[in-house]
């Protein structure tokens, strides 16, 4: 988690079906929590033995008025079998308990969030500041531990970032 | 693996469509020798993580002419998110390499096979011997050291056993 | 990691021998660093398969100039079968990098540092912040994404913390 | 497991001490039965997260009037590190039930039934038949699935086996 001098603001996402939550989720209201977006496929090994797992556990510790914990679906193969309804399926029998959104189907086979952020497969795990700034970017699997301190150290920081003029 | 006085025939499955495979397989075609069924479900969580790589292993380690080993997607939840179109692409992702079949679809929820064989859920293990009698039945997770003996056991069995008149 | 209002100094270690330093190391020269104290025996299971992976983890995670991360060998049982001989060995088989100190023996089974920070058993982890205070102390089995964030906490604390009078 | 066309006899040991048996025990005591050696180290890494778990597995699957498992402390490097007394509190911290015997110091750093059955390393595995031959010898990690159908393999031989005249 290298911080540049100037961290990009984080793109909004772009999202046609929520699981897990009652009313549609933006980045934008999420500002002064810092934001953990999951984005994975539910037929991509690495996601269910790795990615969800972690995604669990930091959803579980952390406190939600601190940390939000967002899963993405980024289908961008084999899309006609991983549909919203195997999706819901899915969630269900892995007791996935955080929010998930659908990344809206893009022009090509890569989804629109997806596309917007430049992941390059999944899973792919994206930190967002309480400023609501891009500051981590992970492609395959994360150290739990670097995990933990990467959340926290964006815990530790306030809304008003040092560097900023308030 | 109590062996019964007289071990019932294993009864045929029932497979609308194939995969893995460039002709359908009976049960009766594999007369000759040990056949290994790993009933399971896509998104069953116990299945990708125990009953799936334990059926790989078993397919890598013993000799195909000796022990054949077949895949069998019971569905018997969540129809509408485990169809084919959906195996066919979970398959292709978790490098699935022996046949598996998807079973008929029942009257009810439960599919024409795992109904015949009563199965108690997914995933099950079913051992059938060279002359397709019904050996062993396993709910749940099943220990791998148990079930290398077990399949050696069968293996070590002529087609014309023990205790029959040739 | 609660924190208390006045948390308390930690006690300095009392260490017989040192493994993997060429000088004796004390609390008190570690000030202005994290130090993470690993408990264990050598012939503890838990030791092995859980504690001491988690401080390699660490070890090889933070810089060391930020957090120091310190082995104890706290031997309160079977002490003629963990002797200094055979914990040289021990970390050797298994590579341990980081400095490990033998906790000097007390007057009963109990060693001397076990006892001053009265430790339940191994293996025991202890988060000591920048000031030299005590600010955690896990018995058992401790989750990684916990630890990861537990020491990037105390790494973002200056030396001069929030709560005391410069 | 290649069964050469006469498998030789396997040597019988040699140990200096016994743990987890009242009265010593010997290779040719053992005739009719199957026996698994497994040689470790106590400060051998993948000993303790591979090939003692799995001896402990067949001791437990395995019904020990067919099946003798039988622990060897082969120690051939950091001699004093790993004393009996040391060994001793090893194996009550790691729950081994299984009789353990300590091989016999040698004239060079290798004790004399290592020696004798030309063994590479530790973790080292051996089947031997109820006839006492030697039929496999297997060096670092042994899948557990094969390790079951080798000794089933072995337990249904007969004491006479095919090749033999009677």
């Amino acid at each position: 988690m290298e911080r540049p001098d100037t961290p990009p603001p984080a793109p909004e996402w772009s999202v046609s079906q929520w699981f897990n939550t009652e009313t549609p989720l933006t980045l934008a209201g999420l500002r002064g929590r810092v934001v953990m977006i999951e984005a994975f496929q539910m037929l991509c090994p690495g996601c269910v033995s790795h990615g969800l797992p972690l995604a669990q556990a930091a959803h579980q510790l952390f406190p939600p008025d601190q940390v939000a914990v967002i899963g993405l679906h980024t289908v961008f193969e084999h899309h006609a079998a991983m549909t919203p309804v195997s999706l819901e399926a899915f969630l269900h029998e892995y007791r996935i308990a955080f929010p998930v959104g659908v990344d809206e189907a893009g022009k090509g086979a890569m989804p629109v969030t997806m596309e917007r952020y430049r992941m390059r497969g999944t899973p792919s795990l994206i930190l967002i500041d309480r400023m609501g700034r891009l500051r981590a970017h992970h492609f395959g699997q994360v150290s739990e531990l670097r995990l933990g301190a990467e959340i926290a150290t964006l815990m530790g920081e306030g809304e008003i970032a040092a560097g900023d003029s308030p």
